[in-house]
């Protein structure tokens, strides 16, 4: 496979082990809510959320909102919560993600949806769900649950979009942009600024929060679609081109697409928007990548946004949690090598 | 088709009627709400949202939530919104089930996953959800929120376990029970308990309205199952035996099951467990359900609950609003006449 090789110098800083390492303590409380919280008496459901639960996702969103919240001078108990039902947010749309995409490997494992079927995954997203809302309101924060609420419809709202523009390719840069601002980015800016706001801090923190997980949320979204079609994806457990093989309309198409040929634009039109693809069309498209610099330009509008990340910050004096946020970007970004 | 003939003497008193008229100002409120909140700029979202919202549900919920806040005397605006919440959860349940079920019609049309896919339901269904929180946030209310989360987790529970229980001929009464009190009867209680919340009675009001919501939401499951094998079913735009079709354990076959002869039981194990079904197998189930009076008695029993749901309003004083309630009952009984 001629996957394009992104190299290029890793920031020095690049580590999430601050933040892992600042937040440790309380994520051993979220794991507990976490697996106390997706038991119950209908034995299917905690064998479907703990195949997911134990496939060793980062735990990143749920970091974030301990962080966030740490930073804030926060020394009550419901941060543990609300970082329990992002994370279960999280959960609940891979889910329905995988059915959605019928995906058929999740994190290196099978994906829910392949042993249990479709309906387990959409019916225990559904439970997920409602469980992570009552971990909400069991904070009394009408303020967090107005922000993850909307987060939840506006994630919902984002995939729908990105069903619409699946295999157009027509789909423009600001489409694109604006779907990962929802699938993706919502959560991670909610999962900041719930933080904040479980501090008590309403005013330029809580913005400087939200704005630092946007940012950051579509930095993150950028590399993963660069990842997709790069050798290192099979380090991750997945395998190269899965977004190429669902016709999913990614930045690093939209680019090859801006100044494709007539040939090209009928090698996308066929492959892409009719879905009818010859085992050579994978290693074309990422000929076709490396023409055109797609993926470098990719991960560089990634590194663009990780900026605006570590600049939302600036409200904020020196400090161990600002250091390992602002590495946490860095490493976000450098996954990409 | 012999479906057996349900005929009984139907209540003097069943009607829909006195309930329809006592609350459709706050209808017309909730009619409202309901069409500007399934509004997106993802064109899908109103299509898909607008295809099963305006497929002439009767919106049994919703009024139950307006009924019992006006009941407790509420004068405030928020009933309208839980109202048009506890809608939007059922619709979004409704889109999930059809992807679980493999529906192909609802209300008598082709339902949403034949329109537009499965991927779309889940994720307009998902929409909706994240909609109908973003409602009740707007209340301000806790416990409303509370009381609806939870239900939302409870109904996905109730779901998974029909799901596991599903071809099982070897279901219990009880096990049944359990699954349509979680997947039906939670919401009808939640609904009614909401306005009586809303209205700011938490004490022997709420738990009367959350009683007559869950016995009123079991008798009501009872007689759809009931309905599923009878004649009257093709009235509602359904054809009958769609449960049958689908393998699902509900009372009916549970009854014939009970008293079953060897032959009888081999008969529901290869057509229901195994899903061997011959053209002549829903003739035969029907003629077992006759041979076991099998309808007549899972109607008896939507009456004995019927009878606990009136009984639970016994707290409060006479008057339109609760003889209407009672009438409710009845109506949704007599259904099946």
């Amino acid at each position: 496979m001629g996957a394009p090789d992104l190299a290029e110098t890793p920031s020095q800083d690049a580590s999430i082990e601050p933040l892992i390492a600042l937040v440790a303590d309380d994520m051993v409380r979220v794991n507990e809510e976490i697996l106390s919280r997706a038991i119950s008496d209908v034995e299917m459901i905690p064998e479907v959320a703990g195949h997911l639960i134990n496939s060793g996702g980062k735990r990143l969103r749920p970091m974030l909102t301990l962080a966030a919240a740490q930073m804030c001078g926060y020394e009550g108990p419901f941060h543990i919560k609300l970082a329990a039902s992002v994370e279960f947010m999280h959960t609940a749309t891979l889910l329905h993600d995988d059915v959605v995409d019928e995906s058929e490997v999740r994190r290196g494992k099978a994906a829910a949806r392949m042993v249990w079927g479709n309906e387990a995954s959409v019916l225990v997203g559904d439970f997920l769900l409602g469980q992570a809302f009552k971990m909400m309101v069991e904070t009394g924060s009408l303020d967090a649950l107005a922000i993850l609420s909307n987060a939840a419809a506006v994630i919902a709202e984002g995939e729908v979009m990105q069903l619409s523009a699946a295999q157009d390719i027509n789909a423009s840069e600001d489409i694109y942009l604006q779907v990962i601002n929802a699938k993706t980015a919502a959560l991670f800016a909610a999962a900041c600024e719930v933080g904040a706001v479980i501090a008590g801090r309403n005013g330029q923190e809580r913005a400087a929060f939200n704005t630092y997980g946007e940012a950051l949320g579509i930095a993150f979204q950028l590399i993963d679609d660069a990842l997709d079609y790069s050798g290192e994806q099979a380090l991750l457990g997945k395998s190269v081109g899965d977004d190429f093989r669902e016709g999913k309309m990614t930045l690093p198409i939209i680019l090859c697409l801006q100044n494709a040929t007539q040939d090209e634009r009928e090698f996308w039109q066929r492959s892409l928007h009719e879905l009818d693809q010859a085992p050579a069309d994978l290693d074309h498209a990422l000929k076709l990548m490396t023409k055109y610099k797609a993926l470098e330009e990719t991960i560089a509008r990634a590194r663009f946004y990780g900026n605006q990340a570590k600049q939302a910050l600036s409200v904020f004096d020196d400090c161990a949690f600002k250091r390992a946020l602002i590495q946490a970007v860095d490493f976000c970004i450098d996954r990409a090598h």
